[in-house]
């Protein structure tokens, strides 16, 4: 285990700081800082911005200019050793004359982990690997889902009153949750790769599914301009072929991936049920399309569908503080259970007030464990 | 407005910290503290700790003996002014020889605020109200609704899973929340002065409805021996006369009062619906049995009808981290809404874990000012 100084755990925690910045713009890259030292002193540090765009090694290493050569480098993630749209950023740093590097945490991609390390090895160039790790993996966690599994990250969005309740009997429901849950919602779907629904939700709420720039926080929108908004794919379950031109999913000119069995940007088999294959979805979005990070917005029926079939990573439920009554409609449909043993355990990881509402998120326990248990 | 030094706020602090160690055995009294000072030195203190026994400023007065002469004294009440159970402390201040009093608030009673201050005045002590009142008034808040409107202070208790469910569709529901939501239970049955419920309820569960010494918080138990422990009178609505006295609620010593429109502890009349009338129950046991604090743990129809009644002052919600399904049984049972302005709305004061739970507090909001918004 290598000694980290009071000095690098500072550089390393403003590299990850600077990481950050990109979580907007990224995708599918993940969020990457690097800060370059001389002593005790920065002379230069960057973050990745945007898919195509440098890596953060490469404008920190600009910043530095001739103050590179004898420095050592925090980055927060090992650099990349192929040559992509950009020169392997391990390669940079050896002919910038850098003489340590500490990096976080290794690639993710079993194909490439150790790579960049042991090019720097190679080099003559003192590595260290493993401050803030957890950090620096919470900086991209579907970026590693996707590498390490080919499965995205997926984040199924609910909101309902405190009485599990997502519509009146009659459908009613506008609005349940506050204004800051649903800016809340926008910020969310601007980190996510793509937004998922189906083209039953799409049409009854003519949904854009876009990120609406004016409805991200105020402490969003003064570091990330509306003219460098990212929008994510939006990604349509539409067996039955319903979605047409004139809905307002349309009306905006990010992309629309619809997945059917057949003529669809996204082909899937349909299981026993009649039911687009969600796995397959998933994997093929990851794998065809890059995608490492899914937002889904949707009724009970998909809900049901993906947690009963471990797909969903998080659940991030909005509880309105409203009591509906129960005969509105319930969060995930019926269950048909008889025992306590059968019913779904999730961890809450989070919990909070988000405006006058309380937003809690869970991540659904293994139901192999459970039955363990 | 009176100056207060910082010296004054600490010591008002210390009194108010005093005050609170009473919050399981004072009732149906309110939780007092008092700090005597000489100069900046204390040289007594004391709390009120169970009725029938000593004020608080009877302990500080007493740890002080003879220093108390020309003391400053810090209560968090205004001091007494009647002959009850024991003399008035306006009275024992004043033969004391105590040249300052500083209290937080005056007596809620509108029949007796003021008099104790008056009492002092006269004597010639110097008199200051109003430092920290709002912490003071949180020391009491069921006392001090009952002094102002002669009706208890109520919480409903509820817990069900994340989806609004209290239990599977035939019934089963053990256990939905955890243990440490069911000792933080037990913290507030602690606290109240009455524990409500239905002989339903309590045949169903065969319940005691008592305060189980063993599950208090460690931190509660190391200051409150199992000897000193206080049980809450038992309030079951019985109109159906169900109760027998082989249920369990029979095998403890703490009293148990029966509410029935005739032959009962508590009588009312019955409403239009053949229901036991609620309002009238609590206003009963405020009047007549001295209760502040009713802490209600009840199945949806009781749920529903103190709500609708408005007779809740805090939902107490625990949320279980499980998914049961919207074919279980509902937190509220049926309300028939068909707009959404119909909706009842709360406001959330507290949300946290509690174990694997969540735990929400939320005041209901008045029904006649959300028709007015």
């Amino acid at each position: 285990m290598p000694k980290f100084t009071p000095f690098d755990l500072q550089m390393m925690t403003r590299a990850i700081k600077l990481a950050q910045k990109g979580r907007f713009t990224t995708a599918p890259n993940p969020n990457v800082g690097c800060v370059i030292t001389q002593g005790e002193s920065i002379v230069g540090e960057g973050f990745h911005y945007r898919a195509g765009e440098p890596h953060a090694e490469v404008h920190a290493l600009r910043m530095a200019g001739e103050s590179s050569r004898g420095a050592t480098a925090y980055v927060t993630l090992e650099p990349c050793s192929h040559y992509g749209r950009t020169p392997p950023c391990a390669e940079g740093l050896i002919n910038a004359g850098v003489s340590k590097v500490i990096c976080a945490m290794q690639d993710p991609n079993p194909q490439v982990s150790g790579r960049g390390i042991q090019m720097l090895r190679d080099a003559g160039i003192e590595v260290e690997v493993g401050l803030l790790k957890s950090d620096a993996k919470a900086l991209n966690p579907a970026f590693i889902k996707r590498m390490q599994t080919g499965m995205p990250f997926v984040q199924l969005k609910m909101a309902a009153s405190i009485d599990g309740q997502t519509a009146l009997a009659n459908g009613k429901s506008q609005w349940i949750t506050s204004k800051q849950a649903r800016q809340n919602v926008q910020n969310y779907r601007a980190q996510a790769g793509a937004i998922l629904s189906t083209s039953q939700t799409v049409i009854d709420d003519n949904a854009s599914l876009t990120v609406r720039w004016n409805e991200l926080p105020e402490s969003v929108k003064e570091h990330y301009p509306e003219a460098e908004l990212r929008q994510p794919a939006r990604v349509i379950l539409d067996r039955q072929s319903k979605l047409h031109p004139q809905l307002a999913l349309y009306a905006s000119h990010s992309p629309v991936l619809r997945v059917s069995n057949e003529n669809a940007e996204v082909t899937v088999e349909v299981n026993q049920s009649g039911q687009l294959d969600l796995r397959q979805t998933f994997a093929t979005l990851a794998k065809t399309h890059n995608i490492n990070h899914i937002w889904v917005e949707a009724g009970a029926t998909l809900a049901k569908s993906l947690l009963e079939e471990q797909l969903v990573d998080e659940l991030v439920l909005y509880l309105a503080p409203k009591i509906m009554g129960s005969d509105g409609r319930g969060l995930f449909g019926a269950f048909g259970l008889t025992d306590m043993q059968q019913v779904l355990e999730l961890d809450i990881k989070d919990c909070r007030l988000v405006g006058s509402d309380v937003r809690l998120v869970a991540v659904p326990m293994p139901i192999e464990s459970k039955r363990k248990d």
